[in-house]
């Protein structure tokens, strides 16, 4: 049930990361448990680029929103990568962003786990990454996090917090049994 | 560290599945899992149908491909969904795809801290399965897993030959640092 908690647990909170730098034996521990994930066909489609050189997590936060730029904090930004070709599409529906989601949700999960904030962000200039990554046109950015420690004194309170306030939709709003059905509008 | 243990047994053995009931708590839990996934701007784009009926898995069933027959004898086939307008969409990379990934993997690892078999399926004729739930046009159908207790005798044996011969690409194909780099061909 340990995994149960974590996810319960688990919070995006980049407002509250350290500069504490994180152990290469962490960060090699969420690479795995992304590696790990289930993917269609076992495409495995997902790449991962580990950024910790100060100039380049300089220069790739010029990319993001001005309400991401505490990212300039983080000892580690992690990019999640894929291309489109490398794994099924059907009708349209491109799987490559369905396994890096299931690749991603793991590393939040391990990350949580080994004590660490993260939070997945989508708001960056995917060309201006992609210049100061040298990532190719045909790859696609699908998301990049922070992996860092909390800050000290100001973390715990504010997931305690964050957690009490957490809006989720109910599972009356969410599930049908059987057949669709759209829920009552409340 | 058992989110991590959990991440690395969990795997896809729809061969190796049960007829035996499955609690209406444990499914509860397995939906709460997703639910409480992170989301591009919280937008919980995701839409979960529990289908138990013997008819209606029967009829949906004939929407899957041939190696996917087993379904038949799941107790539980939980088809996830969502429409594509109800998250973002960033140059062309449609978030609702990413977002259901993450709650997927939430679901896969809670159904597996539970004891229970998963295994996700893509190939089905969504225009069919549509039809059989009555699901809108548009909304699209990602994913659909057997929620399964495992069949006693032949399970056990099974999964650990999964493990073990489970073909994954190494950190050293996935993973580059500070910038994008291709792996060498082997």
């Amino acid at each position: 049930m340990e995994t149960l908690n974590t996810i319960s647990k688990r919070c995006s909170l980049k407002m509250h990361i350290s500069n504490k730098p994180v152990e290469k034996e962490k960060i090699n521990t969420i690479l795995d448990a992304g590696r790990m994930a289930a993917s269609a066909r076992n495409n495995q489609p997902w790449r991962f680029i580990v950024v910790q050189d100060r100039q380049v997590i300089e220069q790739v936060t010029t990319a993001f929103s001005e309400s991401n730029q505490v990212i300039l904090d983080s000892p580690v930004i992690l990019f999640v990568c894929a291309r489109a070709m490398d794994d099924i599409i059907r009708d349209g529906r491109e799987y490559y962003l369905f396994d890096v989601g299931m690749a991603v949700g793991n590393m939040l999960l391990a990350a949580t786990d080994l004590g660490l904030v993260t939070h997945p962000m989508t708001a960056f200039d995917e060309t201006r990454v992609k210049q100061v990554l040298h990532i190719p046109e045909d790859v696609r950015i699908v998301v990049a996090t922070p992996l860092a420690y909390p800050r000290e004194g100001s973390y715990d309170q504010a997931s305690r917090e964050r957690l009490l306030s957490r809006s989720r939709k109910g599972l009356d709003e969410l599930v049908s049994s059987d057949h669709w059905s759209e829920p009552e509008p409340a």
